[in-house]
Order: structure tokens, then sequence, then C-alpha cells
């Protein structure tokens, strides 16, 4: 019998409850516009496009927003500690290509990105999309989430949770 | 009557025992180490400094890890995109000084911190302990959060969950 005061017991504790709602977070709500430079741009181009827009981390593309790099204020700090003039040297030269980027999608749940983010050490990752170009897979970036994406997503969880 | 499977109505929803649960993360759980340099030191050390220890922020101290500044990846960016010579510019020219620094105890949940970096778009926070020294209120800095401690505390909330 159910117990008469209109609450029963359903198999899952707050805890699982809980966590079910944790996993339902995607990259979608919680994504920013990515912001993105083009891979003939100079590190010098680079570090001005990071400062006008104020973000920590740069995505190379090619046509069509297909991202072929990234590039971090660490990379770039570490550039402009050298001899070199930050005007001649591409972006490129200084970039971490693809494969070796780590990415997401936008169906994603947030706390799988949470998860890549500290076990990589890294600061944000790219959002992509696949698609097929000449028999080929690309990735065309869509958004971005970074550490401020998940910091933010810890400050929702607390305030949604206050009012159900 | 109580429900006899075991289970009664304590009045709390699962939402309202997660967010007292939030409220007990507190900064003394998930805080680093705080990477401090000293006042004298130049541009040019201080991002050095940064590389070394892998940090973003540095806080600046004088005698005894009394808080005077704080210094950014950003700021140190900046400075390096001028044409002075990093090693003869010192780094309390460019930082931040108390008392425009936003800081938190240990004791603080770690919830309201996480609001303290999104709402002043910062990065990370010192952790401090105040201290009278000659009449005068000083603040030692005894630890460092940033938006890497709130996604390991994100990561943590799921994991715990997950346990009980």
């Amino acid at each position: 019998a159910r117990p008469r005061v209109g609450y029963y017991y359903t198999g899952k504790t707050g805890g699982t409850l809980f966590n079910e709602h944790m996993k339902k977070l995607t990259v979608q709500e919680f994504q920013s516009i990515p912001v993105v430079i083009n891979d003939s741009a100079s590190v010098y181009d680079a570090i001005c496009t990071m400062f006008l827009e104020d973000v920590g981390t740069l995505f190379v593309v090619k046509q069509d927003s297909i991202l072929i790099g990234i590039v971090s204020r660490k990379d770039l700090l570490r550039a402009s500690m050298g001899k070199q003039d930050l005007e001649s040297v591409p972006v490129s030269i200084i970039m971490t290509r693809m494969p070796n980027i780590t990415t997401c999608k936008q169906e994603d749940p947030i706390l799988e990105v949470a998860h890549k983010l500290i076990s990589k050490q890294i600061d944000g990752v790219p959002v992509v999309r696949e698609r097929t170009v000449n028999d080929q897979t690309v990735h065309e970036v869509i958004g971005r989430i970074t550490k401020t994406n998940i910091t933010k997503a810890f400050v929702h969880l607390a305030k949604d949770e206050l009012h159900d």
C-alpha cells in the first residue's frame, strides 16, 4: 500500500535523481559563441583578437569554419617571450593541430566535458559538428565550452534546485 | 502513521537536500596551493614563474605572505605586447592592487566563490586569512581557488551523489 502522505518510494534516492538531472545538462545549454581566426593570421593578430574578444582560447579555421587548430593564451605568451617578430610568425606555427585537439558535441552532457577539461588539463574545447566534404570527415566549429561555462553550470545547478 | 516501506516525508525535497549538500562544500576542501611572487620581481620574472608553476594567476606579496596585488596571464600578455623591456618593468606597475582584489576565506562555500568568479569576470581568487599587524588588518595568502577548482567541484558532486 502507498503511504497516505502522498509520497512513495520510487527506488530512486535524491542522489540518483540529482545525478540524472545533472546528466541532462548538455553542452548546447551552456555553450558560448566560438571565437575563430584564419590560419593565415599572425601571432600578433591572434593576441589582438584574444584581447578584443576577451577570450582565453582561439580556434584556428580555414574556409567554412573548418577546425584545423587551437591556440591558448599560454601558447601566445610563450611565443611573445621569444625574440621573433610576432607580426611575421603565422599562428599555424604555434597552434595545436587536429587531430590532437579535444572536442565535444552539442548533445554531450556538460559533465562529460568537465571531466575532459580536468583530465587533459585544458581550459576549453571547441563544440564541433562533423561534416563530410569530398569523402573526408571535417569538423565545423559551432561553439565553445570553457571552465567559465562549467562554473556557470555549477551556479545554475544550485539555483535550479532551489526552485523545484 | 509512517509508511511501512521505511521512508517518510521529512518536508525536504531532493532539491533542498542537494542544495544544503552543495553549501557544505567549502573552499578548504577544493583550494590549491597559492603561487606567489615578491613585489620587487620584474614582469619577465612573473611570466617565467607562471610557466614554471603552470598557473594563470600570480599573487604578489611582501614579507610574510601578505597580499598586496594580483597579476593574471592576461595582464602579462598585455604588457608583453608593449615596447618595454620586460626585465626592467616591476610587476607592481601592472598588477591589480589591494583593496581592489576579490578574495575568499577557507570556510566560505565554494558556491559563493563560483558566484564571485562569474559576476566579476575573473579566473581566480586568493584564499586569505586576516591578521592584525601593528593595528592594521592585513591579508595572508594561504590558497587559491580558480575555475579549475570549481570544475573539479562540479565533477566531484556527480561522483559524490552516485555513491550515496
